[in-house]
């Protein structure tokens, strides 16, 4: 990418306040800005930076007034934080998203069908009878298994393994390593100890705008489907075991499980490394803190919770501050008892 | 796989009460059972969906009477549960199972051998000197590192990797992303304050029946073998660091880690999350709850633990439901104070 | 590998006691020695296994006085433990680094460059404008994404991905199934409760000296750069999201996770399983206990924390002690209240 900044400008309805002809090839943090790059400043505390910063242009909003002497270009646009998105999103797509065609060696059953402006990545693998829409991303060592069904524009990143039988919608995106649709963990225990294998036969379902982070594991249903609703968002090494149902626009942080046949309300937001039993159901709008053991099912929406096992986030904080002078609490026993 | 009601009561040696000509091609819930699903009810909680299920037929066990009219047909069995766990065997032997042959490309070092009715996806990998038996599933983009020796009906699937001189039993099932032999994690403090990579020459041994989950890991030992005996269970997620051990027939569910050397007993049942410290022991039978912190070894067979830092189970409850109200515990203690 | 034992002697600078024609082609444990291996004493607890090994030959320190008669012949040298380390890093240099050339099919594209005594493995992937240093091993199946840098001796095992744009140092190891550059978890709310995607436009920095864990994640910055120092040690399956910082010489083990633009200091070390939120600074030198949460800045050097909310260790396990104890603690206080 190399604009001028009068090109910039035009993209963003803006205004250059320097030399339109100067270059930028890159976006920069205004505190880290060198030459070639373009920054914007949307928050008063970066400020300062503007006088210092080496960055080749800055992007301020209309109402900016410089109170000393500028060594960087202005674009000055109505809001510099959504023009920088604005420039941010274009960016990205230039640099992420622009793969078309097909790299050789890759492999495609006949039986299966993938639609235009496809991308499909050296050594990527699409088994027998798949069904993918158009504008589909699919990066190499990408493993899509038999009967997979893919909407339109869908991004499934390197080494991502779709396994059989599994449905994601539109507008998704599989960070690279995540495993969709692997056996759920079911054994029967025999009376000499051993287990059985419990088939797992049901699937996956993704709905439209769901990510889900690199090396995340979602497991297909033991019968019926896994699923995750419209878009959920799910960070990277995030763990769901089979049958779970997560709702509608819930985000979860790194590191979290959630245990089979659990039902997580829409618009949650679930902290990293929780740990949720199964069988339970999670409230809409529930908010779980990091680390938080939940052992039992939340029921009433808008909850906030906190703990080894789950309590109210304020409650536990108090018993937390008590337990961190647990020895000065014994202590005042003590003292108490020799009075008597 | 489609089955006429006939066909399945004959697999089944049950007996058909409806039509049975009609056809069934899936293996549904009772509560979610569609036209051309075929049910089971073992559960009396589940009897009322009996009577609304839109499944073509439901098995039930020989002594079910109805109490009102039914919509579906009926295959009537000894043992309804068991009726159809058979059928989902036989559904999942003919779904998951059936690949056998070689796709292109894939890799196969000419010092290495393959037994007889084996499978080798696209892209697979296999090194030097590797010795692998009949039956044997290599999926799309699995890693074999070099004298890798794998026994017979072994699955590996996709994008596993089996790293060199790994030893895997008869019957196991590695799943996708699993890392099997990694190097350990040694590395020796110099003076100056940077670290030394100790090279970790031994290998991870799975016996025969050990399942492993998607993006687990298991690393070699420094020296010797990591050691996974017959028949244990291994969900997604979980770590097994060098040297370890663990027992016949433990079950170890997602997201646990056990440190460097520590030995796990037999017939164990480890919750979800849980961490173990390095070299210590854990005897046979015990059960760990989920998020537990295991610090020292465990002697008692058939212990039950749970904690932050692990404790009797029944302890930790009692003293974590004194911590939940610590608040009030401060204020007696206050008022006891005022009152001297 | 097969030696003779007056070849290993002329390598370790030492003198065999016993057939130096006898053969050795493996390193075994003293306590597991078998005929054809090689073990080393260095320290006093395992002196009776001397008398027993199958071993070969034993390395010895030239102090080493047996006190019964020996099965197994010695290699005495300066000191033991040295001496076998140093056999320890000729056998895995042999068995380990010795891969040269490639193997296909494998993928590079034209644009890109790849230096003098590098390994390609079939299957792996190098996309555009790459440069690529000498003596680089590229195992089987990893992505290496457009305008990767990696310097030289640098070894990627089978499986790892890294992303478009990261910067790899020299004498690097990424472990299999790693996931480096990936996109940072980062989500606008909107209005209507659904999520809008912040494009991730950063990249990841290695420097010289890192290792990263089979299927450990590192995200891309949202700007600027994700940095792991020089010299920093990272196991499996830890999460490090957009924008940390690593500190040099700086040991995370397995499980652990750091939240956005965090920065950790150098020289500390973390354990497994401990969660560390965003945006604060760890000092250097800092020690974190296992399955410790960090909620805010550690701003001493030198510090030991532990907790489910961190403390200082020794006073966290004062009250842990008391916590145990809570229900006779709640009994005292009730014998009180009685008294009165």
């Amino acid at each position: 990418m190399e604009f001028t900044l009068g090109q910039v400008a035009a993209i963003l309805q803006g205004k250059v306040e320097g030399d339109e002809n100067q270059k930028v090839t890159r976006l920069d943090k205004i505190q880290e800005g060198q030459q070639g790059g373009i920054s914007f400043l949307a928050n008063e505390k970066y400020t300062p930076y503007i006088y210092e910063t080496e960055a080749t242009a800055v992007i301020v909003s209309k109402d900016f007034t410089p109170t000393r002497a500028l060594k960087t270009n202005l674009i000055r646009v109505e809001d510099a934080y959504n023009g920088f998105t604005k420039l941010l999103e274009a960016y990205s797509m230039l640099m992420k998203s622009s793969k078309v065609g097909v790299e050789e060696p890759s492999y495609l059953d006949v039986s299966s069908s993938i639609g235009q402006q496809a991308y499909r990545g050296a050594f990527s693998y699409i088994g027998k009878n798949c069904s993918i829409g158009d504008s589909v991303k699919i990066h190499s060592h990408v493993h899509v298994g038999d009967r997979v069904k893919i909407g339109n524009n869908t991004i499934i990143h390197p080494g991502a393994k779709i396994c059989a039988d599994t449905v994601i919608g539109n507008n998704c995106e599989i960070h690279p390593g995540a495993v969709i649709g692997s056996d759920g963990f079911g054994f029967a225990p025999q009376e000499d100890g051993t287990y059985k294998t419990i088939p797992q036969i049901g699937n996956v379902i993704l709905e439209d705008n769901v990510s889900v982070g690199a090396n995340s594991t979602i497991d297909c249903a033991t019968m019926g489907s896994t699923l995750i609703k419209k878009g959920a968002k799910i960070d990277n090494m995030v763990q769901i075991a089979h049958n779970v149902i997560v709702g509608e626009n819930t985000v979860i942080a790194s590191q979290t499980g959630i245990s089979g046949s659990t039902e997580i309300g829409k618009n949650c937001i679930i902290a990293g490394k929780v740990g949720i039993v199964g069988h339970i159901k999670i409230a809409d709008n529930t908010t779980i803190g990091a680390n938080t053991g939940i052992s039992k099912s939340i029921k009433e929406s808008g909850t906030t919770l906190f703990g080894y096992v789950a309590m109210d986030m304020k409650n536990f904080l108090k018993s937390y501050s008590i337990f961190k002078k647990l020895g000065s609490i014994e202590d005042r026993i003590r003292e108490l008892e020799k009075k008597q």
